[in-house]
């Protein structure tokens, strides 16, 4: 479930056609110095509504005094047609999901879009984890237990001064319905 | 949570504008005879997501090889635009959803489709028990416990013969998020 | 996980060393007419602390109207100085159980205690449906899903006029850790 | 549910009669420059069984490949007889707990043993942290979720070079039976 665990690789920036929930877009480059959670979802994937998401939300909430950033990248390879900004704005809606959320940018070229692509995300969810000095820490497809994400968010946060917590379940598997969607070999274009 | 109690009155006919996993359209009047299991959601629900969609999912394998029939009713009375039968059929796909499901036939002075109305369903999700006389014999707004679901369904079944099970957990609250999507007052129209 | 299936067999009765929660010992046969759902636990078997127990209690709060008689029976064939009277006292005191318990009457031939025996239990948790005529409707080694084991009880309370529910989750596992703990080859004796 | 916050305390050192999983005896002043996480349980408290054993496990297989210390504390405060160091013995092995554990020294003045009345602990389930200066991190009665306990722990972690994790849900309540146990006012005490 590892891709980092080498030497940390730059993140690539982000490529959005959209977004909800911020009154300016956000760049990688932008927020350099603060530690980034980018968590990639589809509105109609199971694992991501069941698991991930809920997650992120408590990771909103544990973290709400320091000063990591949370994002969230609607990557659609599959069900484009169902899967639009108009039913996104209603999801994120229905779901109570406040903080900022991008529409990643479709490839002409291909059915996975482009920041999907720049960061090599097998499918949803996909989460990654972006340092201080803007390197990858980790990379993972499916969802982890709560104690490793807590714990990891702590460390990215350690790199600076004191952080401050506030107080607010989960599993994997190989089944879009279970826990995650993996994308088919043949949805991945060129960049 | 119960608007049954009294003498069952018989269920009125469902109004329905597309059906997806069924080669013919479904009436109440042709089930004559059968229990019917009529389970109301929408899409972007997420009690119906979390709860009740699971629950009848098992309810549909543990009573696999009885006579009850499983209904699913997409009654949508909020985000019309983002909950359309295109979405819906993606949902269906990834959710595995194989039971019988049609689309509540909007009605063009109202907000609320036309079945919810002759059902007076209060929002989503909501079941509704069916008798083989064509009767109500429950409904409920939310999600209940397993075991009273599946007492209430073999009760309903046991008015025959003898019946076989096959062998496979829940809350209740007031939030759209929690459990359950309650309409607006002013959403209702006239049927 | 079905022993039965078969005709069914009439239950043996009880022998029971102690009771707790009732003013007078109980007998199956005392019990005629009525359905009993049998319930054998070890106060230190960890399937039956997270999942049998707690289906066992919702099942009184859903059957509270109805005739069903639920009798919890404490099965010691392990570890047997760890759990003394004593401490299931205290433990049934902890996690508020209050319908009827009773010890099963120790064997000086063998870890198995009688009632076990008689039963052919094969560990804990296990269940027992008996019908109103007294035969064996159901027996499992393990905990089944809420919405079977509400439709089982339904059906043996169905056997007689009406039934009333009131309102109020589970796997199941091969090891002792994870849901029922089994009893090793050689511990069961002769009855 | 917090009682440090303040400038850290020191840890007062344990009283400790029996050890399990231990070749020698464990003291704080021995475990001086390693994080300890001291989790106060008793074997008949729902809530400690229920959630705050399976959240330590958790962390023990998280926290795996660190120099965190894992101690549970047997503090037994009601129901002296039915938790006797024989019964300990037995739920240690069934529930598959393998960290090191002491039963809490007895008070022949009162109920409350006497790491309990040393640290002022509220209950069961309780959990302390302990820097590695030996310093207390952090104190709550209850269990908290687990993305906070894995920052938590991380941060204490962090105060020293690198550290590595492993990859493997929770509420709260004021009664007994949901999630903790506490002690009536009139069973601390002196110590």
């Amino acid at each position: 479930m590892d891709i980092s665990r080498q030497s940390p690789a730059p993140a690539p920036e982000l490529a959005i056609s959209q977004w909800f929930n911020t009154a300016a877009p956000l760049t990688l480059a932008g927020l350099r110095g603060r530690p980034v959670l980018l968590h990639s979802f589809q509105l109609l994937c199971p694992g991501c509504v069941a698991q991930s998401i809920p997650q992120v939300q408590k990771i909103e909430r544990v973290f709400a005094d320091t000063d990591l950033q949370i994002i969230g990248l609607h990557t659609v390879f599959e069900h484009h047609a169902a899967m639009t900004p108009v039913t996104l704005e209603a999801f994120l809606h229905e779901y109570r999901i406040t903080h900022p959320v991008g529409v990643d940018l479709a490839d002409e070229h291909s059915e996975t879009p482009i920041t999907m692509q720049r960061f090599r995300l097998r499918g949803t969810p996909s989460s990654i984890l972006i340092g201080r000095d803007g390197t990858i820490r980790h990379h993972v497809f499916g969802v982890e237990d709560d104690i490793v994400v807590g714990a990891r968010i702590a460390m990215a946060l350690a790199e600076k001064p004191s952080v401050t917590l506030s107080s607010p379940a989960e599993g994997e598997s190989d089944d879009c319905l279970a826990g995650r969607c993996e994308m088919p070999e043949t949805s991945t274009g060129a960049a």
